[in-house]
């Protein structure tokens, strides 16, 4: 395998926060970014090469961004699959994960439906077409997570019922084509970081998710389960990635039960707000792991360094306001915290504007789960006291 | 303190490889960077938001820069200090270290006899201006190294002599004004990687240093030293520190006599090649720890997380070429190593062209002398595999 100067060049459709720190694990490669994205000056713009502005359906926009590199990606489900099949055909790039996986994925009752055509255990669900059909899965499972099959994420486009009654409402409020998932009484919500490779799969450690309101607050390593299923875990992601094509980075959403079985709950085709952790906690970066797929280079290690918690830095504002953190020092002067600050010009209630990593001692043998609910405590004291102001 | 949005944006004179590191480790703060530098498209420009072409002591091109930016900064010694700050002073921006302090490392003889009159220990050393001077030199020294007083860097404009005969070739080989300095009989070299703050001091772990024709080849944590020793490094640094004014990273050289006493070879006023083992064996990077510095910011932890080994990737060719890195795999397959590729166009004889880093086991107390032996084997073993083609 041969590196050669410049390049090779990665073409990112998307450029957030993932788009972003993509970039930042790109570079050490030698390997340049090019993002598109509408928003001028993206969160990616400063650390990409350039940012080509544009929709994520926009035939002309890709086709410049196609022009400039030697391979395809994304970082955001909303990029339009066929056009992004078509461009990279006409342009003879590669495009990865494949757009199959991309249309797959994006309809969450196909997505779900791949999975159980798998054997891949998911919570038990119903296509929602109309409030009839709402009624009828309200009376099978008694209560349910409606869900628009596209365009939902971090808790939009979900809402829960309960009563019949209000089925015609919830309807109006997820606004299209719907499905219905019985409630999981989990006892831990986990996920499972996966590398499609050019012929190898690795998995990093399983994390611990903690939620609210639907969005992603903290991810715990190691999870504080049982080594069983963790393992287990494991052994579902990789039965996921057999149903998926194309290389990269998936982010695969579990459902721990309360007798210890798995559920896949949700699969992004992409690096996930639940494996930001591994930039300072495993060998390396989900980011790392997404570029080296993507070109078909070999992986690296997925090994946990040791015990890490990452914090989500929410908008804890009421209306939208120009951003500006407050308090940094109390996580730039904490000996264990890390900053990451995505540049976002406008902070918005619950919008994902920065996390904060805190990584414990070096002896992870040594670890305790009270050394892991420590550092989560620590990890939640740093983030907290950051302020908008 | 507050992080405002967009911002803050530093400003970077130089884009080399230490430019382009910069930039990766400003990216996750949040912070820009534009570059300053003489080559079009630089090691640092994809990753920097911008470069402005312009040499480094042009006006016009360092008044762009500070017009642009909220802090000022170099990377490299030939960064003109005083242009450096007239421009500050007149665009009322702070700039770090202080050029006074660059002015006094970027003559060799200055920087030694600043060292001296402080009380810090150094080779004996002598003023060269001319082949007379020299000769007076070996006659007191028996060898000596001389050195360029401006200019030189890995080695070049660095002669050794021993013969008086040799005297007036030498000082044409520097070509000016030098200094000559007794051969120190080492037992290892070190170096402390140093950083000032705002009102605190850090020294990341003394690294033991591997030269061959006075390139760094490897530098290896930890040093295969006593702890009396170890100590005896830091506490030297922070004399040199004292030494020095403005806030930033400094890159100590030492060397360990048979004796075990500590002298100060070199001084570099910006984050250095025996300090790049931090990305990913310290809890925070020199680079990181550079941007803290110079805008202010409490700095990092600098502790070491494991045993870790960097290895320069130089141009082993025989005239220069396009840069065309072969056999990538052999780092990017082991689970150990990571890569750093500078993206510079050209390979040339012993040109930096990137390096390798190799980190081992997590549980570092129990790390052994014989274990740091084996990582640098593998560590050359890794970037050995490497070529250019």
């Amino acid at each position: 395998m041969n590196v050669t100067v410049p390049g090779p060049t990665l073409g990112v459709v998307g450029g957030g926060q993932l788009g972003r720190m993509l970039a930042e694990a790109a570079a050490p490669l030698g390997v340049d970014v090019i993002v598109l994205d509408p928003t001028p000056d993206c969160p990616a713009a400063p650390v990409a090469r350039e940012q080509i502005v544009g929709d994520f359906d926009d035939p002309e926009a890709f086709r410049e961004l196609a022009s400039r590199v030697d391979a395809l990606t994304f970082e955001i489900e909303l990029a339009d699959a066929a056009l992004l099949d078509r461009v990279a055909d006409e342009f003879d790039l590669s495009v990865h994960p494949a757009p199959e996986t991309l249309e797959t994925i994006e309809d969450k009752l196909v997505q779900k439906r791949a999975l159980e055509d798998a054997g891949v255990p998911v919570p038990p669900f119903r296509q929602i077409d109309d409030a009839e059909d709402l009624r009828a899965a309200l009376d099978e499972f008694g209560a349910v997570m409606l869900k628009a099959r596209t365009g939902g994420y971090d808790g939009r486009g979900n809402v829960p019922v309960t009563d019949p009654a209000d089925a015609e409402e919830a309807m109006d409020a997820v606004g299209g084509p719907a499905m219905a998932e019985t409630f999981v009484d989990f006892a831990r919500e986990l996920s499972v970081i996966a590398v499609q490779g050019d012929d190898e799969v690795r998995t990093f450690p399983a994390g611990e998710n903690v939620h609210e309101e639907e969005i992603l607050r903290e991810t715990i390593l190691p999870a504080r389960t049982t080594d069983e299923v963790l393992e287990r875990a494991e052994a579902v992601a990789r039965d996921v990635l057999d149903t998926l094509s194309g290389r990269g980075v998936f982010g695969i959403e579990l459902f721990e039960t309360e007798d210890g079985e798995i559920l896949v709950n949700e699969i992004a085709p992409r690096p996930h707000n639940s494996g930001h952790w591994t930039i300072e906690g495993a060998r390396t970066s989900q980011f790392e792991q997404h570029v080296r797929a993507v070109l078909g280079w070999p992986l690296g290690s997925t090994r946990l360094r040791c015990p890490t918690v990452m914090a989500n830095v929410l908008g804890t504002v009421e209306e939208p306001q120009p951003a500006r953190l407050g308090n940094v020092e109390a996580v730039l002067g904490d000996a264990d915290a890390s900053l990451h600050w995505y540049g976002k010009d406008e902070v918005r209630p619950l919008r994902k504007m920065g996390h904060v990593t805190l990584t414990g001692g070096s002896e992870l043998d040594a670890a305790a789960e009270s050394d892991t609910d420590e550092l989560l405590a620590h990890a939640r004291d740093v983030r907290d006291a950051l302020t908008f102001e």
